[in-house]
């Protein structure tokens, strides 16, 4: 098996280097990442400038793997199309922090995974739910379910769907399973900060406070916030369908 | 009626210029766009920096427009959380170009829409689909659809939904109608083309060519072709039920 992996994190970030590791264990590796953190970032690509593509000699267990000066999805674009690299399945994470909900649409990390459906190859985004500065990242209990849902389930994943999973920020044996979920909705508030500078002049910080938010009982924090692996199937046509009935009716 | 508008090609560019001057016709407008083209910069939003909100004196004929050094969707964000704009539509464009089918993903005009759709409220994008550099540009016919599109229809568009409208960049008088259509798919090949430096050094440059779409008869580039205005209904919710319900099976 030929594996594709990237982040938005960073090609210097744990999580990226515990998840090409990992995967080693089970096929070929290849490395395509940016060269810094590139959170929040969605599914932007470079259009406006030139990107560079430069040979990392970061991770000595894999052939090769490479630093794009570009966004997670500029990473699988030029992997696949300039970089020719020849691949069954891309993985982008191991993010550090939860993408779950409308997060997704601000993900890095889900965006190269989304990017990779539409280049017609079946795409995982795993995120481990916990903070940066914790003391304790348990990326050992994201490799191990992650392992799981690739190689160990009695039916196996589904070949051309595209699965954002989230992992509990906990130690392995605390997990209480893996629930199937869909993406719920998640409001922040009151985002930003206004500061000043030196000279006086108001800058803003974006905060992002989550909002208790309303549940259902299949939504993907939930799962989460229970102690589960939460596995949200995604497809990419935002088509709202049933509106589209209507107004198909009110413009004939 | 009052009207929050953006773009992502700038708040210097014509397009929004158009936009901003048609809706003053209609109600009160505030303009609170990108200090610079963001095209291509999908749902991006700044969380590694702050944002600086500047008042720009470019609209004589509207009350309020602000700078954002920030993505579109940064934009809204700004706009309804820390300048605290009350609003009762959004519309973001009019873009130069097109945002048909997966465009949707990396387009910040479209991005900006759904941010609107998130903070709860009714969104349009708008889009004219044509080349920057062609000679005419027909924003008469995306401000003369986007007007009647907004306030003339017999049946009102809903007041919750998000609409990513394309129009035909083409007289007005040789547009054939409005279409009820679906996101499309279409795909980019050849994507980037390799040149060198002056140093012998190679950098990438995303070109994009599309390739023929495959068509099934509701999508919207298939409208926009045939000369109609193109209206999607679009929601927010990528999960996949179908393949969710398979999945809950599977883990059960």
């Amino acid at each position: 098996m030929r594996f594709l992996v990237t982040n938005d994190d960073g090609i210097y970030a744990p999580g990226i280097r515990a998840l090409a590791e990992t995967l080693t264990k089970y096929g070929e590796v290849v490395v395509v990442a940016p060269n810094q953190e590139r959170s929040g970032v969605g599914h932007a690509i470079t259009v406006n400038r030139p990107l560079r593509i430069n040979k990392a000699a970061l991770f000595p267990f894999i052939k090769e793997s490479y630093i794009v000066d570009g966004t997670p999805a500029d990473c699988i674009k030029i992997a696949i199309e300039a970089l020719n690299v020849d691949v069954d399945i891309i993985v982008s994470g191991i993010n550090i922090g939860a993408n779950l909900g409308t997060d997704v649409f601000y993900s890095g990390t889900v965006s190269a995974a989304i990017e990779g459906i539409f280049q017609g190859i079946p795409s995982i985004a795993v995120s481990l739910c916990t903070n940066p500065y914790d003391t304790d990242i348990f990326l050992d209990t994201a490799t191990y379910y992650l392992t799981h849902l690739l190689f160990e389930l009695e039916t196996p994943l589904p070949k051309h769907g595209l699965l954002n999973v989230n992992i509990p920020g906990i130690p392995q044996e605390q997990v209480r399973g893996i629930k199937a979920t869909k993406l719920g909705f998640r409001k922040f508030e009151n985002e930003f900060e206004q500061r000043l500078d030196p000279r006086g002049k108001p800058y803003y910080w974006m905060k992002g406070i989550p909002l208790k938010p309303v549940f259902d009982k299949d939504d993907d924090h939930l799962a989460v916030e229970h102690n589960y692996v939460s596995v949200t199937p995604i497809k990419f046509d935002l088509t709202d369908y049933e509106l589209l009935k209507k107004l198909k009716k009110d413009f004939e």
